[in-house]
């Protein structure tokens, strides 16, 4: 019971932009606990961040990959099962967009060729990766694959706009997928319903700064951090979490089980 | 009191493709309400369906129109404001279609072109639908929209495939739009989830009648027939409901929240 | 269609105090609506109100009857089938307190008899209220019952105390025995989770003007009030709803799905 | 990141009735991670039980205690802290018993001081073991809290009965409690909704056997086993999971959010 809690495992991590990201945190997280991964990330996005560095300390190769192009998936399972010798015990999707939220749109007044983009993006891209998987059987038995979503997929938080029809968008392929990988490969698929987070991708979207002050106040134990998220990703990662599947998991120092705190209360009243 | 429930309200009921649609339902418990209406359906949908008859039964206009096409959807939006002298109280939105189910794809072998068209149709159509009518301003303070789903959206049924996703995308709308349509106008936006129903849309889904008996055995009060989803959509359209927002309603003889019922442990054991 | 829609329904009415009340104005729209009725309430707390100008002006009796006391409930639902002429169609529990939040006793520093005693007028009661008319055999088929409850059972809101458990475990109940009622009589058992309400007894809570206030900012559509609350009841004592049960009804202006409203931001950040 | 999980971690099992309870296994594999703790029991339970062996193969103290009694779960703080040396990290409650069930009674015809007794034994009690630890201040900061729940918390399995009700009761305090623990001491509470378990206690729901089997068909990854309760319980007591809290979160194979899988289909087809 004292080795390492990912020793052996093998996987592929997305969405590592910068050390902002939590798919950042996750790769350091899952190299300390002996995983082996390769990462991946849009060609486009890739120009952006630094994750050469990311490589480089952790001892991971780079694949580029854009999540909306089949070939492209299809060479990056191909490709990291090669690398790492064998089949994926896990995959983090760490990927979401809006065009209308960059360009500011409101929601009421959406451009509907964004409104598709971002779907693909930051949905659709879900069930493709899945679907590749699934074809070329990439994913060892009892493997684990997660998504990060926010709480915007259950409850209004007007500036976070189309985002959040495509984070339940994305919540339902887990279940739905979910389903299928658990009858055939004894595979879990989970959703990681995250505190906002000041990621480089986060910070896009409008008041934010107010917003993650609200949140930490309504939660008894604060935001949790990128740093957490990862933490608690490791344990999803793991064979201690075998049995949890087609869940969306809240991972918000309680938010999502909040009506109101006190400290928000005496803001309010002031 | 003795008024009839919805005397003197205006709107535009989707979908009404022949008899066994829950729309045409709606329709003509609608006018023996009192209501006043326009029936559309997509101009290829229509072809298909008796809605003359209904149109006759109801003293109502048909517009055709696309709900997936802005311009149609304009057209139809100021056309049903002119025919019935004032701006609308309710809106149906019963529209849902997947190719991938049509064609037989399985969840694990979609094809992404029919991927976009299914939640183009089935869902971004109720962003279109009320984006239009909010540019337009068509709606009256304390109207009703309300579109129907299936509780797909939440837990999976491997037959209804794709469907599940664009139902979940479909509610978050509701949530999302609904958010502004109250604030703004004191609209209120709501998604009714029914039973599996016999209609001519839903007797293409694999497996069919067998899941309706199932449902049926597990439902205390039995499934929800399109009569008895019409006379809730009523109460919905309703003065008596004005409060009631963003909410996902279900309406299915009590399946939501059923473990399981002692007939279905009967058939089982058998 | 015209007829009232009410007509011919035969019901009880637990908890009118005074015209604050929910179950007051209920018992008013109900009047209005053609329903005749009981009216009901503990022996204690009908010295408390103004229940006999209500029963005057609405044609109804009132039979006392604490609703812990199975002797009392069994008097109840005799004599009110004898002067009603019938079994009942429709049963409102609107019954609730808590000895902890009266004493003014934190959440952490329970009286655990005083708990049992809030959990037995607030829950209990209502288990104790359908086993009394199923042994009497005292609901007409298709007929509805319904409690009223606060979305403290799901999210936590602090000063709500231990009065949040008890509708957890009433709604639960409402589930629990819902199932049987169906599948037995046809009866539907449903819970609304009403907006917080100015009334006498909701007034007994700490911080609650603050509270009602929050919750009205928060909600696009405002608080719903107790005549609000009162036409919802009305919908679901109709013949509108009848496959609906075992659900817990949000009657909140949409509060329930609101991550945070625009509103709400605005005072936080002043 | 080598060392055991569980490393310098303290706290109290309660519930290891005999080797199929869950709190058995979990002791057994908190003490595989390295975690030091109290074993208790009700003394009439111990009784039955073979918890000196346990104790023994883990190295712990035995100290019994009623949960309902006030000054046994003082006694149990003070001498577990004494014993330990130091505060708690962890707490398990895994206690659940109704009269009402063991005698047989059906849930319409409840007896109503069995049914007090079973919610004080299996609710209740929840709180009065954290409103002891607070009163004690024995919570170490980023403390851990679990109690074992049901989903029939929210859909209703008849045979389950009142239990169901008490374990809505349960979670709800789960969610009260757990807002002061975060604000106060960093302490997470949750409860772990589980597959139904072939307990010595579980075994005593009529048709268990049946039921067993019907929600291992259901759930993709069939059952979760104790063993597999066990391993979750170790993540929730771990640093990996520290945000995570005021959550019921499934463990149960994915049947929590299956409306119905092929497998059950086919069965029901027969």
């Amino acid at each position: 019971m004292s080795a390492k809690l990912l020793e052996g495992k093998k996987g592929i991590i997305f969405g590592a932009l910068d050390q902002n990201s939590i798919a950042w945190k996750v790769a350091e997280q899952a190299h300390d606990y002996g995983a082996q991964f390769v990462l991946t990330n849009a060609p486009v996005a890739m120009r952006m961040g630094e994750i050469n560095k990311l490589a480089e300390s952790t001892g991971s190769d780079i694949i580029p990959a854009d999540a909306t192009k089949l070939e492209d998936l299809e060479h990056l399972f191909t490709k990291a099962e090669e690398i790492l010798g064998g089949k994926l015990d896990f995959v983090l999707h760490s990927i979401g967009m809006s065009v209308n939220v960059r360009k500011g749109k409101h929601y009421t007044d959406l451009n509907y060729d964004w409104l598709e983009k971002g779907w693909d993006v930051s949905a659709a891209s879900f069930h493709k990766v899945m679907q590749t998987a699934w074809k070329l059987d990439s994913m060892a038995e009892w493997g684990s694959i997660l998504a990060l979503t926010y709480m915007a997929a259950q409850r209004t938080f007007p500036d976070y706009n189309d985002m959040a029809d495509n984070k339940a968008y994305l919540e339902s392929i887990a279940r739905s997928f979910g389903y299928h990988w658990g009858v055939r490969k004894k595979v879990r698929v989970n959703t990681i319903s995250q505190s906002p987070t000041a990621t480089t991708a986060g910070s896009g979207v409008k008041g934010f700064d107010g917003f993650i002050k609200y949140a930490d106040k309504m939660s008894p134990l604060g935001n949790a951090t990128a740093d957490d998220c990862a933490s608690y990703v490791i344990s999803l990662f793991s064979d201690l979490t075998r049995k949890v599947t087609m869940q969306n998991l809240y991972h918000d120092g309680g938010f999502s089980n909040m009506g109101v705190s006190d400290m928000v209360m005496e803001q309010f009243m002031k």
